[in-house]
Order: structure tokens, then C-alpha cells, then sequence
């Protein structure tokens, strides 16, 4: 039968996914999981072409190409050990294809003509790796128009009388990291290398989803939807925080077909629930959830590169602590405030604030602040409980690129993105609220900061750690959509779904 | 309740893990996982330093160390997404650290002073990343002498009238890679640096396990038999292969702490058992598992870093086949002479020969073959259906380091060591028997090897895929010790097992 989700889509994936992941055009994992038509990334190439001839219409020279690297195969230090291959986020984008060592050209004429060039495998891969496909067959997979070995690259370019490669180069202005420019034999000698052009215009094209790409996206958030409430239903106190992990990341995969997550995984609980990145190799979930403990889990389910990015925050016990319900309830108020607010035209910044505000003012409600609003805003008291931006764009990365093109206005200390917000753009709300002891023992060291705080109220928070409410959220025409919305996320609906298990 | 794997353990970590892997001296998951004594890297460092200073005893200088430079943090591409941080090994074995950005010195002298220099994180750390711990603290848990901040190392060291560092450089002659050597600020100028001596010497003691490196490997041997046999249990016609990957990992992590597997995890079933390496990302154990499918699950879990490497073959319907029967009989045959045969002062190429002409002769008596079992092997048959070699060391890595020190033998194609066995080194022992297309219609079209094939016979076989049985195997000074026998094994115990459920 075939499941709700791909419903109309080709039927002719159903036999032939018997043997592997794809079928011509699609990747599909089988049972329930989404079949994914590939002529995505031929609308994403539509799309950039598009966008490269409006806007540099005068200066693109007629047998122009982007030219794109995908990622490569590497080895662990010096051992032999290959760690699982992830593609090159820009290449995925662009072709959908996960085979390292490829190149991938993109003609820009008004057919946005598609080569894909793949390495020509020795005979014994067919040994160790995998039957070695044809050409022509990964033609039919990721619908391009040509596919050409990579020793080739530089004979095709010729052929055509290509004139300038288009390649990405430089800061990429999200994660402060250098993108290494492609290179292939021959290629500064033998053509002009414009690199200063693509990287703004393809950031843009990622920001802006497509409905394919929702979809996807869409799939991405329900399986983790599913497993974060797999989570809170098998939680119980004593469990170690990596329990929890395993229990989420085997949900997504064995019934959701997400081999990995977007990020690893952040299963705080106690006070490490202040610790904003949490879970790493240096802080491996190793705790014991204590009996007042408070979890914060944050973890999102990768499929066909495109990921999700959800916290929820809730007691291990099921049943809120007063001070729990004040802060949780903070952070609720934060959360919901923005996501009435989102739509075109609003600007990201204007959100932050808002959801520091909305912190703010529970946290004077509740005593623990004391002051005008106004007066906290003005003098960073935010921040001491809500240290991070309230959100970032989302899709092939967790951090999504697009934060700082276009529109941007100029970076402010946490914030990954400064932008309008626009129909289409897929954005996670994640406001926070922790008492980190560091930041703390700052504030109150502080003489003016100091005066805002009540300490003694304070006294009873600052064993909770710490609450996140993250959403992933589409920006409508009218409004937003949050893809995240099934999870129970008031206290009530939280107390109410934990007590059944 | 302590568990019996940790009685007479110190009883400090029992309070402390409740919020750390560690505890002085200890690393430890909870539960019933292993308490790891930090102590066995204390060792490592003295077992080093003593080789050293024996086989080098008329060159190295007063005031002379070995210098390990741990691994870094790194970022995926151009992104800010940093995938989970894995040790360097060398390093890793010296100090049992898992803190990115170290460097470790260790004294060749008598008490093999050790110093361990971790980075001097900024105050920002706290927030996203956890707790700043002192240099004390660091000093309680690794068992070093010193710790001091990286950016001190250049001053240390001339404190100390460092005189020669010894470090790796150049070819790890079991993977083909190049070891990059270690470098800090003002290295080359200050101080003669060595790297010629150290490899060799380092991956000899790697080579061979002390008892408390074989009690984790053993541990890790035990989560992965637990895991197997859970996949056993689960496995049923018509689910997808990945799914019992997700049961394995799940399995290892959740029950036994396991983060990590060794290597990808292989689940071939139906014909990709006959791909040696299948499970990469090309090939993602995305096929359904077909009425005959014959699994080939070859899948370790990590524990400390030290790891397990198995490989389990088995009829998805728990009912082998006549012709499976058959093949799987041929490996186990090669499997049970070459245990019988292990023990110190074997040579690893004759243990290869064995296991290859126990395969030859089953598909003789089953008439796949025909001829004289000599001239089989003289023409090269054995690689025809057994294309790689035996085993390989297992340790930190799975292909552990040290198949070409010491006493080897020139390499002959694809064997990992052609070394003489030793009491305490840990190998694994993996015959196979496959029906490789690609092989097959090779040596059908070799004149010479087509006249020992009976290809009527052969055709029946050829739907198989493949067959492999993967022990860890411990030498002991009078024989070997199976660490993986708890699986189910004959055709026997197989079907039995599998029946119950």
C-alpha cells in the first residue's frame, strides 16, 4: 500500500527500490519513508540559472558554466577508517547526488544544461564497494543532461567553448568558515574563473524553499516530531542521557529511514541543561537523570541531506516543579508571541527582541527580575538568560546558509541572521531561558546589572538549568506555518501526554 | 549492585558519574557498562617508554620525550556543523583523552614523566559548551604528572632542557596513509626533533594488549555478541536492511554505552552479500531483505575507543539452504582449523593458506570445482571466491596499526600482516566464500582457471552472495581464546537460535 505521503507519486520506484535507494528520479528508503522526486534539484538548477542571468545579464559571456565540487572521500588522520561520507551541502543542493569525487557543471543558457561528472571507478570497486553503474544510468537517476567521467571535465569544457566557470570562493558568511574553491586540471590555464559572483546568488536560491523542498523538509521534522515524543513516552528518572539519545536516533532511522542527525544530539538534563551545546564528544549525554531533573533535548533527523532542528524541554518526572512551569512558561510565551508575529517583511531582529522581551517580563512577573522593561532591555539583562539568537535558517544545514546576503543588516552578537523574513524562508524559533552560572556570577558582579536581580528568588531557579522551545517554521504569504506543531508543547498538553506512559 | 564486570573496582565513581563519564582514574557509562582504569594508559606510557629506552638506549639524549599531538575539532566543508569529535589513536592510547586540541609529552626517563597540555578555553566555553575544569582536576582523571595549558608547552619544555622530541612522521605502513607530525609554536627552532625512531617502537606496543587493554576490547567484543544476536532475533523477509543497522547501534549504545561503532556498519543481505564493503554511503543497506536472502552482517561497537569487529552470516528465514548449507560450512571449516591452529610463533600467511585451502576443498567435495587441490591454489582460485585477506590486528582502530613492524614479512596481496603471532595480540579471523560477478567472469575467461570450474554446479550457487564468519581473537601463550564464541555458530545453532523467535 502505498502511504499517504507519496501518494500520485511514480509508481515506478516500487520494484526497482527493492535493491537500493534510487529508481529513476527518485531516492526512496522503502516502507513509509518519502519518496523523494530528484527533479528537485533540476528546479534548484532552473532556479539559479534564472537568477544568474537576471541579475548579471551584462556580464555573463554566452558558454559560461558554474562549476561545482562535491565532496571527497577521506580517511580518519592516518588510518584507513572512512568515516560515513557526507556531500558537500552547495553540490547536494545543485545535483543530489551523494557519490564523492564528483564535479558538477551547470551551463547558464536558458536550459540550465547539467553535466554531472563522476570518477570512473577501478574494476575491483565492484569487489569492495558496489556494483559500478553506467553512465547512463546515473543519467536516468539524478535526471541531468549529461553525465561525463571527471578525467573528461576539462575536454567537455573545451568542446564547448566554454568561456568563464562560475565557482564559489571565500567567507561563507553563516559559519565564518573559507569555502575551498573547486579545482580540476587545466582549469586556470585553460579558462577565465569568475568566483565572486555565485556564492551571494546560490545562498539566496538555498534561503528561498521550494515546495519540493518543504516536503522534504516537512518529512524531516514529522519523523522527529515522532521520536522526540518516542523520547518523552520511554524517559523516566535514573535513565542515563544517552538512553535517550539512542532511543531518538533509532526511531528516526529503523522507522523513518533517517540515517543521521543534522547535528549530534543534546540530551541535558539536570543542570546541563544550561549548557547550550551540550552532548558533544567532551560532554558525551553521560549523566544520570536525577529525580528533579529537567531535560532539554535537543536533536533533528537528517533525510536526503535535509534536516530538522527541535528542542523539547520538559520535567523527566512528567509532572512540572512550580519554578519549572514559570520558566518553561517564560519561554512559551516567547515562543508563541513570535510565531503569531512571523510573516513577510518582518525583520528577524525584531523577533529576537520581541522574544526577550517576552522573557523578561515573566521573569519580572515572577520576582526574580525587579525594574522597568525598558530598563532591563537597555542594559543587556537579556542576554544573561537568553545568550543566543532566537533562530537560524534551516535545510541542508542545520545552520543554513543565507543569514548574511541580501537584505542583512549588520551582524549583532548571537543573531545568525539579521534578515526580512520572506515567504518560503524556513527558519527555526528557538527561543531560551538558563541560568548559566557564569553569566550570572557576571551580572552580579556587575554594580549596575546587579540591582535588577532579586537573589534570593533567583536562589530557588538555578538548579532548573535551563528551557528551549525550538520550532522549525515556514514563512507563508500570510503568515508561517510551524512544521513542528503535533509535538505537546503547553505544560498542560506536556503533563497530560507524559502521564499515559 | 555492582556488576560482576566491575567488581573490585574502585567504588569513588559510583557518586561522581552521576554527572560525568569520568571520575578519577575512571571512565565509566553508568549501568552495567565497563569501569574503565585510566591507569591502562598510565601503563601504555611506561611499556613505551621502557621499549625505548631498551632498543635506543646509546642514542637518546638526557631530557628527551616523545611528543603526541591529539586531534582538532574540525568543521564539515564550509559549515560551522562540526561532526563528533574521534581522538587521534596514538594520542588516544598514551592518554585515553578525548579533548580536542591536546598535545602530550611523555619523559624518556625512569618514570616516564607524562604531561598532558589541553587548550586554555575562553570564558564563553561555559556557555555553550559545559564546565571549565582546572588543570587539577584534569590531573585526577588521566593520571599525568603534569597538566599544563598548550600555549605553555614551548616553555615547559625549556624549563626542562628539553634536548630531542621524539614524534611520528611519514608512512602508517598498515593504511598507505601519512602520519602528520606533531607541530606547536617554535618547535623547529628550539629543539632537535626525532621522527624516525618512534613509529616502529609505538606501534609495536600497540601491537600487543596489555589485560586491561584485552578487558576493554573484551567488553566491547560482548556488547557487539549481544548486538548481533539481538539482530538475529529481529531480522524477518521483507524488512529493509537498515533497519537491522539501526537495532544494532541501538542495541550497543542504549544497553552497553557503546556511542560509536568501529566502522560503518555492514548489513548486506541477498546479493550485496557479496560486496565486501557494502553499507558506505554510495550503498547505504537500503535494500529489502528478500525470501533467500542470505544476511552478511559484519558490524563492531565501540567502547573507550577500543573496538569490537564481527561478522555474522545467516539465512534471513533462520532455514539455511542445501547450497547455502554448503558455502557457509566451507568458511566455518576454514574458521575452526585456523582457531585450532593459532598460537605464538604461527606465522599469519601459513594461517591465510589454511583457511584458503579449507574453502578450495569444500567446493571441490561440492563439486564446484574440480582438479587437484594444488593446483588450485598455484592458479589462484582462492581469490577468486576469497578475495581479501584473513584478518587484521584490532584494537583502537579496527584495522590496528603494527602488520608491518618487527618481524614481517614482504606484503602478498591483499593480507593486512605476514607477521608471526605473538601471546596478546588481538586479530580478527574472517574467512569468506562469495560469488563476485566480476570475479567469476574473470577467471571464465582466464583459459587456464575456466578448466576447474564445474559451471553447471556454479550456477547454482551464485544467488548466494557471499558468506563470511569474523571472530576477535585473543593469542594466548599456548593457543587463542575466541573473545566472540558466544555466538551461535554452526548451521545448527544457528537455526536453532533463530527458531525461537
Amino acid at each position: 500500500m502505498v502511504h499517504k505521503r507519496n501518494e500520485g507519486k511514480d509508481d515506478c520506484c516500487e520494484k526497482t527500490h527493492h535493491d537500493s535507494q534510487y529508481s529513476p528520479g527518485y531516492y526512496w528508503l522503502g516502507n513509509d519513508t518519502l519518496k523523494v522526486p530528484l527533479v528537485l534539484h533540476k528546479e534548484n538548477r532552473e532556479r539559479l540559472v534564472s537568477r544568474m542571468l537576471t541579475n548579471h545579464k551584462d556580464t555573463i559571456e554566452k558558454n559560461s558554466f558554474i562549476l561545482l565540487e562535491g565532496g571527497k572521500d577521506e580517511m580518519s588522520y592516518d588510518t584507513d577508517h572512512e568515516p560515513l561520507f557526507k556531500q558537500e551541502r552547495y553540490f547536494f543542493w545543485t545535483f543530489g547526488c551523494e557519490i564523492p569525487g564528483c564535479y558538477g557543471l551547470v551551463g547558464l543558457d536558458d536550459k540550465a544544461t547539467s553535466v554531472l561528472a563522476i570518477p570512473k571507478l577501478p574494476a575491483d570497486y565492484a569487489t569492495w564497494m558496489g556494483e559500478i553503474h553506467s553512465k547512463e544510468y546515473y543519467k536516468s537517476i539524478f535526471l541531468v543532461d549529461h553525465v561525463i567521467y571527471t578525467e573528461d571535465l576539462q575536454d567537455y569544457l573545451k568542446g564547448n567553448n566554454a568561456s568563464t566557470l562560475y565557482t564559489i570562493l571565500g567567507l561563507n558568511t553563516d559559519s565564518g568558515a573559507t569555502f575551498k574553491e573547486p579545482e580540476f586540471p587545466g582549469m586556470k590555464e585553460n579558462f577565465k574563473v569568475n568566483n565572486s559572483v555565485l556564492f551571494p546568488e546560490i545562498a539566496e536560491c538555498r534561503v528561498i524553499k521550494t515546495p519540493k523542498e518543504v516536503e522534504v523538509i516537512r518529512y524531516a521534522v514529522d519523523a522527529s516530531v515522532s521520536a522526540h515524543k518516542h523520547v518523552m513516552r520511554t524517559v523516566k528518572v535514573g535513565m542515563k542521557e544517552y538512553e535517550c539519545e539512542s532511543e531518538f536516533v533509532h526511531h528516526a532511522y529503523k522507522n523513518w529511514g533517517c540515517r543521521n542527525v543534522g547535528y549530534t544530539c543534546i540530551c541535558a538534563a539536570n543542570k546541563n541543561s544550561a549548557v547550550l551545546h551540550y552532548g558533544h564528544a567532551g560532554e558525551p549525554n553521560a549523566s544520570t537523570i536525577s529525580e528533579h531533573g529537567f531535560c532539554l533535548f535537543d536533536m533533528g533527523a537528517e533525510y536526503h541531506s535535509y534536516t530538522a532542528d527541535i528542542t523539547c524541554s520538559f520535567p523527566a518526572t512528567g509532572k512540572f516543579s512550580p519554578e519549572q512551569r514559570v520558566i518553561y512558561n517564560a519561554v512559551l510565551d516567547a515562543s508563541v508571541a513570535v510565531i503569531q508575529a512571523m510573516r513577510p517583511g518582518v525583520n528577524w531582529i525584531d523577533m529576537h527582541k520581541l522574544a526577550e522581551r517576552c522573557i523578561l517580563e515573566a521573569l519580572l512577573k515572577a520576582n526574580i527580575l525587579k525594574g522597568d522593561l525598558l530598563d532591563l532591555v537597555k542594559n543587556g539583562i537579556g542576554s544573561v538568560f537568553f545568550p543566543h539568537g532566537l533562530g537560524h535558517f534551516l535545510g541542508l544545514n542545520t545552520h543554513d546558509v543565507g543569514g548574511f546576503v541580501g537584505d542583512c543588516k549588520p551582524k549583532t552578537n548571537s543573531l545568525r541572521t539579521t534578515r526580512d523574513l520572506k515567504a518560503n524562508m524556513v527558519i527555526t524559533v528557538e527561543p531560551g531561558c538558563y541560568f548559566i552560572k557564569h553569566l550570572l556570577t557576571q551580572a552580579l558582579a556587575d554594580p549596575i546589572k546587579v540591582q535588577f536581580f532579586n537573589q534570593q528568588e533567583l536562589q530557588k531557579y538555578v538548579n532548573i538549568g535551563g528551557v528551549r522551545i525550538e520550532d522549525d517554521v515556514l514563512v507563508t504569504e500570510n503568515g508561517c506555518e510551524n512544521l513542528s506543531k503535533d509535538l505537546p508543547r503547553t505544560c498542560e498538553e506536556i503533563e497530560e501526554f507524559m502521564k499515559k506512559y
